[in-house]
């Protein structure tokens, strides 16, 4: 099902008219499951993509790429589609799921389009939105959102990312002239890496601790204009430009500071607290702590957003390797005849173990999606809601950002030099989307939290079962472990795979074993944890500190571990909704792939722990061996079945040329 | 030892001015263990870098990026370093090691440089001194290093680039007019990715299939003129720019194609094979085989210059990424105060055995230098001493650029949003260093090289040993294999560790213990896949390559794991070398969360083996946790005796500004 605008094939697809043996998996059905739950939104976005106009040009200066991105949000205004998420008086539907969608799609263009567009109205736009009220939509909204008014998301400054929380950035209210009085006191408090402020942003929400009465009351957003018209900064503001950086050329970072900058009392964002005019300080939300984590969490969504944009620059760099992959030959093999590359064992093992992550990562994240837009539609907005969402998105997110630099560097290299020309995009894909690892959430941060979340869960449910119970199930785990640690585990599976490697195979095939394994390697790692966490009599902060700092790379490790139980879940559902048996059986080799994979990544930590056999354990790699060739046939169909074009690939080795350059070649032997 | 050139403080160093606590290692010491054998060339060299007119601007389009490397090169030039690996008659002394040290350096300035020099004086004109003979020395040789012909290593095509024996360029011979005529017949025989072939070459040493009276005698090299001076492509050849690539944007890769080019037979560079007038061909090597691989010899400069030009960037990056993490700080600790990033065990744990890993490959490198210098000055140059060094500089050049793309990847993902400006400069070090991994050989292919030549080593051995002697080594494999899986060796091992994690943790310090394991990690594996891959009566050659197939996975580890072996016996030389007990303390310590890294990442593959005993396997990683702790107070110091000045780094965060920011911030506090 590689399809093309120009002819239209994709209709002719979607129609069924390519239809597969009846014996064999359905394509279709795989394209449409892969597609999710707004196929019509996602396609749409696609054909948007298509026009020459979004697309990256390879050889740009940074100041030329940057003008020509931000030409391109005019485009995307124009379309329409940017405003869905808004409410309706500014052109929106609401459709909150459906816009992330939408901006996963513009990777396909150029990253930089993506990130700049995400700034403007995922970022400036949504905080106006979300973080404001009334006044505040019926001010700044609508220019915002029609790009009346670029503007920059000034939340992080030189001296905190990570730790927002403790940002130095102060907005003091002075009751004299009803104004806020904005300072950046110190070089580290300046505002950095903030997409537009280099050059288009001529306001800001600027995120700073509000002071009033004397009084801090944390961190708190403001709308700030930051230049005239002519693009001149306005008195007390000033600023660099963050000049070139890795990827992402498109977008025109900056760094802002601020001396007395004043705005009036009405510019500050007042959704989750709010000054009067003699000064005095209310909200909604009494705990200064939550009442922050309560306006941090409208930054999920370019969380969400990340983790789906990432997936998409995973599959067309899987795309355009395995068609040259398929079509490149290397090596007279056995009967004289070059190899083709895909038939190489070890290639398969280096691409498709990755494709079937990214199938993983596709499923996984259209269920963040879903969770996304019931949170974020009302549908169901609970504080646990809430809370279970940003826990997902930060694993979620974390997991598919790593994968997907993983997946394209790994593509960039099976394609050898040709790899390495800007006109197969690896590069450049790696480049820009490099980022996407550490912002809106470092991917190291986003773990822990999962993590101390895990711990927390943990606690809970210890608390829940009261003394006894809890005492029960501490010694339950002790039996397990004791039992797993003597071998009794190890020899139940032994008994269980009947001693033989067919059984030892059998039985990682089976779903329920592949889960069990799954979530011990996060359980087993909480549990045994969390006991070094717990506070006690003559146990200081420091010390629990320290023990933190012990556990720190398993806590993340477990996290992880989460993360891609929650991937095998998602897969795992896929799995189970695909009616067609064929196609069923073609999904659920996939899905045990990616499950191998995961457990052989961790063998030792199984193995030390007596959680799996010593025969299971060498059953693991042969049989990922095993799966891998077994899925190699299906490897072409299977990543066309994300359902790109060429206009989305724009990569010379995946044109059909090489097969063209192999035939000549062949003839002329 | 952070020195800079400005204040003459490495001199400080050197003589020793800054001596450490006499109870503490002397960095001194490591510093020049670090700097290896040719310590002055390579001072001299990171001299030479340190010329602002040598380095990589950041916003350069292609075209003016290539035009000043171009320049570069005449500076290269002028310094005359360049000319020493050539005969005294060209300006130099044969320091073939010495020359491949200087090469490694121009990392530091632009990469672009280093492999537009390697292109000019490294291939092209090395092929005309290696692979020609007096005429052509006379002829070609001063025009091509003194930069008066810039010249291409016309090597690959489009069609073939792993598989060069292969290439479909043809040089037939014409005996009417003693000519070659060189033909590309089809696209997929265009030259292509070749190094100045787009802009600045004249002339190419292009490698055909030499065809004369009828009669292919393999590959051979042309030298062959492209363009006239004002840089027409003379008549019969044509080209194609390769365009913009991923990185190294300063050299002008291209392609190049031929129709009926006639060279007069003198042009043919025949140190290994001739023609008479008559057409009659004649060479001192009979085999059409070994002829080839006798030429592509000469190639293993490039891999050796490659594998140390790879470490010099993992150098850089991580003395930027640990420098910037002594000074950053972010949440606070138990304490109150920030923490900086540094005392944060994840952040050491992701650092520190990187920084242990480039400490190993250069120790290594040192080694691999001395093997190349002893072979190219001819001081021990037997086909066996060849073999070994192709062999070697395969497994050292595959670990070396892989583990350069890691650590520069690690170090830019900790420094957060810094780390993808491109004043921190680790995007582009990822970039322009991402094709070493494939291009002089790809990482794969080597790999595949040097496990082929594991087993014919393991099958020379059980020859060797005689039909009883290798029955007794098979047997004794065998006996030790069941022992190993009955659980002897895990009891053994337990017995040895006195059953506590103190004695498993003693026992993995124990150097013999580690060569043991890292041993076993190749040999058993070799052992694992021979009998299978053993050719008897019935087996065809498609079974066999089916075999070798299922394998070729396996193999590939084990090479790796060859790598990493011959990596800890030379760092364990560097040990062992050293004679002042608390330097050599640290250096063993460093040394062994090389090997433990390297034995946590095969955890797995050892303990289904029963290789290692459940309770050494778990002692790995906690004490690997435990040793990267004690590494850490080190770090920078043993960063900064690689011996980078800040005149090399170049990057923002390592130039002090985060510390007086964080000072002025605490200061405000």
């Amino acid at each position: 099902m590689t399809v093309d605008s120009v002819t239209g094939a994709t209709m002719t697809a979607e129609a069924g008219a390519t239809r597969p043996p009846a014996d064999g998996p359905d394509f279709d059905r795989i394209h449409d499951a892969l597609l999710g739950s707004w196929k019509d939104v996602r396609l749409a976005a696609r054909a948007r993509t298509l026009d020459p106009a979004l697309h990256r040009r390879d050889d740009l200066l940074v100041a030329d790429h940057r003008a020509r991105v931000t030409a391109q949000l005019q485009v995307l205004l124009d379309s329409g589609a940017v405003r869905l998420p808004f409410p309706e008086a500014f052109g929106g539907t609401g459709d909150a799921g459906g816009n992330l969608v939408a901006f996963e799609e513009l990777v396909t263009a150029d990253p930089s389009l993506q990130i700049k567009a995400g700034v403007q109205w995922g970022l400036f736009a949504a905080a106006i939105l979300h973080l404001g009220t009334r006044y505040h939509h019926d001010h700044f909204l609508a220019d915002a959102v029609e790009l009346r008014t670029f503007g920059g998301f000034a939340m992080t400054e030189t001296g905190h990312g990570s730790d927002v929380a403790s940002i130095a950035t102060t907005a003091t209210y002075d009751p004299a002239t009803q104004e806020f009085v904005i300072d950046t006191p110190f070089r580290a408090a300046w505002k950095d890496y903030i997409g537009n402020a280099a050059v288009d942003a001529r306001a800001a929400v600027v995120f700073a601790q509000l002071v009033t009465k004397g009084e801090r009351q944390g961190v708190h957003a403001f709308f700030v204009p930051i230049r005239d018209e002519a693009g001149a900064f306005l008195p007390g503001v000033g600023g660099e430009d963050d000049g070139p950086k890795s990827g992402l050329n498109g977008v025109d970072n900056g760094r802002l500071h601020f001396t007395g900058v004043r705005v009036p009392r009405a510019n500050l964002l007042d959704r989750y607290g709010s000054v009067a005019p003699d000064g005095t300080y209310s909200s909604p939300i009494p705990s200064q702590g939550r009442r922050f984590f309560t306006m941090l969490g409208t930054l999920v969504q370019g969380r969400v957003s990340l983790a789906g944009a990432s997936n998409t620059g995973a599959k067309i760099a899987l795309q355009i390797a395995l068609t040259y992959a398929e079509q490149r030959r290397q090596f007279a093999g056995a009967a004289g005849d070059e190899e083709v590359l895909l038939d190489y064992p070890r290639h398969q093992r280096r691409l498709l173990p990755r494709l079937a992550a990214v199938c993983a990562a596709t499923f996984t994240q259209d269920e963040l999606l879903l969770a996304f837009h019931r949170v974020f539609t009302g549908e169901h907005d609970t504080d646990e809601s809430r809370q279970e969402l940003e826990n997902f998105a930060a694993a979620a997110k974390a997991e598919a950002t790593w994968n997907a630099l993983d997946t394209i560097q790994e593509c960039r290299e099976a394609a050898g030099g040709a790899g390495f020309l800007a006109e197969n995009r690896f590069g450049q894909l790696h480049a820009d989307l490099d980022v996407y690892a550490t912002f809106e959430g470092d991917n190291t941060v986003l773990l822990q939290l999962v993590g101390k979340r895990l711990l927390t869960d943990y606690g809970k449910r210890l608390k829940a079962a009261g003394g006894a119970g809890a005492a029960r199930i501490v010694a339950g785990q002790a039996l397990g472990a004791a039992a797993a640690s003597a071998g009794l585990t190890a020899l139940a599976q032994r008994v269980a795979d009947g001693g033989t490697a067919a059984g030892a195979a059998r039985s990682l095939r089976d779903p329920a074993t592949q889960e069990r394994l799954l979530q011990e390697r996060v359980e087993v790692a909480v549990a045994e944890i969390a006991p070094a966490l717990r506070p006690g009599p003559g146990v200081s902060a420091a010390d629990l500190a320290a023990r933190f700092g012990e556990h720190q790379h398993a806590l993340i490790e477990a996290a992880r571990a989460e993360a891609r139980l929650r991937q095998w879940r998602a897969f795992t559902r896929a799995v189970e909704r695909e009616t067609d048996a064929p196609t069923r059986a073609l999904l659920a080799l996939v899905r045990d792939v990616f499950a191998l994979q995961v457990i052989e990544r961790d063998l030792g930590w199984y193995l030390v722990r007596g959680l799996l056999s010593r025969s299971r354990g060498r059953a693991v790699t042969r049989l990922l061996d095993a799966l891998v060739a077994r899925m190699r046939p299906h490897a072409l169909p299977l990543v066309e079945a994300f359902g790109y074009e060429q206009g989305h690939l724009r990569a010379a080795i995946a044109s059909g040329a090489e097969a063209a350059r192999q035939a000549e070649a062949r003839a002329a032997r």
